[in-house]
């Protein structure tokens, strides 16, 4: 299938791994021109190899999307992108009697504040060309939140809001702004959780693990090639009658009829 | 982006014409033999055609999926599908308190009994093989009901929230179940639509498209193909883990937060 | 409180035990005149006894509300209520592989068109006296579709579209329009699912119990008062401009967002 | 009906006029000891006169909930309510291109961290008494944000997510959390926006009222009454069982099905 976005370029928030990184890969395979980001300079360059090595086209920029300084790195080495992933490193679990100041200060900072204001910097260029896809990688915990992710959900729960009411506009010129809802996939972060619970539960590896996945209905991890070409297929000509949704890649685990 | 499914067979209920169609074409794109069906022998005739002129693989199936004799003979043409696309025309819209028994008793066979029974009858096979993919094209009045259009969103949410139950135990074995929810495709169901309008209020054709298109966000009705290439990604080997879920295409006009 | 409806009428179906005579009684203690129904004459008498004995006005229907002759009869005795709380015993739970055409049959005489034509009885004479309030007794399945409860899950969320399509023109006369979904009170139904639990996994009665509260967050049943409470609430004055909802008793347990 | 809640203590946040001053003469009617709230001295005392000249028993608080130290003052003279109300004036309506830092700075302490510390300051007490009722009230926006009240959508979103994780633990200890959604009620903010329009577009007040109506599918304004029950009512004993819900006051004018 052919998605009709080669030539476009496309700016990826916190790419340099993760669910990020596939996003990147599956839209640098479609011919889109990728702009990658990451707080460290190795890891991102290691990305940018495997991108160009497949014959995909790319760009490193080295900020932390985080800050208004990052932000505006990203804009000026990529100030009108076509595709805009909104990404970060999200909150540490924190339970609410816990959470302080600081913790949602940084929560609205790195996952509600910074996709904003990536969304308010682009979106008029989009508009003005005709063509945008905005995603917004949150988190299953958005439409199913949980304790102990309380700080997360709600500022994820913030941006999703924000973007329904902006997409009803920005429709109208053909830029999409669409989230997607992943929960678990095979990255690193769930590496560290599975070593997380192998420590604290005094388990293998393995069946730390077992555990993971036992909360999802497929009975399995996402692998996150599955993730990144949801993402394409989401920036494709095709999809521009698509907006303002919530894309559950969970495994099927959701339990919610709507 | 190769969805990976080429050989695969797919049987699409009511593809004669409109969504269902669309779905056909795309799928055959994408190197899946499709089995199309409707009532009229010589539309059925002239979308094959279209397909294999395209180079396209496709059986055709005269028969009315409403009736338990016509999904009889879809399965006997096709008794192992990997692949099921549930389609049907709608219930003319009717008022609630003039809606009469006949209504509710045609709209549960056409739009609630026919998908549920073909899901029942394919599901076991897909489980056993380890793949399957099925998509019901409902409406977007199932998220939001509409007056005139009740006996449809009725019997169709129904299917949607059976639905939700099954893909909780079918995700297992690699059998996902979504559902699409169009709003409003340039189809011969629009056409007819517009030429309703223009009867009944006295505008012109164009005045009276107008007049439909208004009602939706993005300002223009979707184009066929956009709805068959979607359904064609969510029967991809990479959607393999999202499930459960209902894909609204419709221009962005929902006004729900989820 | 002065819910301000004494002197109303109300239609409580199914209200002989369970949710449906917690409805009674609270609308009883109101000053409504309660119309009970019930398919068992005794069940009936006792359950009129109580709320007379405790000063309520009260009419006993026997009927069975899943057949035409029952609404008839219903709506013979009762014929220009006030008040319409649709419920009705929910289909036995089966598995979808397992649903036969007599299941779906039956589910949608009973959960379905049953409520269905009920509203479409005393609709307009809500409408023309300028007061209606219509409850319908759905189930948490509504929001959270389960295999084991497929069928129920289907028939009750296709009334619960109705129901939305229908609200919306009902409440510019004043009838609103809702659904309770109840999960779990401690009613005979659970008394009954206790038992079921104990014979098939050979535990005690008190051990079957404590199994079915460990699904409900708040770590107890609900108790029938508290919904007949809540089913008076939203047919007082007060509640005119709530319609069209989805209302869960269920101690806390639904995961999702909205 | 009686609520079972005479003699509780509730701390009302913004409640000398509109929806929350509603709610703090329902609870007071219930024979609640409420603790009402503002900014201004004057309007605090009016409200408060109102309601013991009715026979309640009501303490002024003179603070600003969007601030530490407003927060601080109210839980000084209210440290341990049986019940939190939490309100708050709502952001002024800005497009999502004009939004600056400023505007969701003030959003966010006002409407987003107000409630949220609010509810980190009562909810120990609350579980440890085993007796807890938490009301936000939000807004219509959040389940139909609009774009020019886009960033009052995203903070109370915010606020509704982070409720519905915390709910889940709060109802274990008879702990429930609840937000009511208005839209539109009669108050002094519609009179506001009613001239507003009367200004913009130079119609009559009347004819600036009408405007505003039309968009309810009721066709009137709800009546701070209903709302003020309503919330009375969740605060109730018997609404023990229901918990993390949106309740939506806005005359069935919502579209969705959930």
């Amino acid at each position: 299938m052919d998605l009709g976005i080669s030539g476009k370029k496309a700016l990826v928030c916190a790419s340099s791994e993760g669910l990020g990184k596939a996003c990147a890969i599956s839209l640098s395979q479609e011919g889109v021109h990728v702009f990658i980001n990451g707080r460290t300079l190795e890891t991102l360059q290691a990305t940018a190899k495997e991108i160009s090595d497949a014959g995909g086209q790319v760009t490193i920029i080295q900020a932390d999307v985080s800050t208004e300084a990052g932000r505006k790195s990203l804009l000026e080495v990529c100030p009108e992108p076509d595709i805009l992933i909104n990404n970060n490193a999200g909150p540490n679990p924190v339970g609410f009697m816990q959470s302080t100041q600081q913790d949602w200060d940084d929560a609205i900072a790195a996952n509600m504040m910074a996709p904003i204001f990536m969304i308010q910097s682009v979106l008029s260029g989009m508009r003005k060309r005709k063509f945008g896809r905005i995603i917004n990688i949150t988190s299953a915990m958005v439409k199913s939140p949980s304790p102990i992710m309380c700080v997360s959900s709600a500022t994820r729960t913030a941006v999703t809001a924000l973007c329904k009411a902006v997409s009803k506009e920005a429709v109208m010129s053909n830029v999409t702004i669409n989230n997607i809802l992943p929960e678990m996939f095979d990255t690193g972060r769930q590496q560290k959780n599975a070593e997380l619970i192998m420590r604290f539960t005094k388990v293998s590896y393995d069946d730390a693990r077992k555990k993971l996945v036992s909360r999802i209905t497929a009975g399995r991890m996402g692998v996150p090639k599955e993730f990144g070409d949801t993402c394409a297929f989401l920036c494709s000509q095709q999809a521009s009658y698509m907006s303002g949704q919530n894309v559950q890649l969970d495994g099927g685990s959701y339990d919610g009829l709507i």
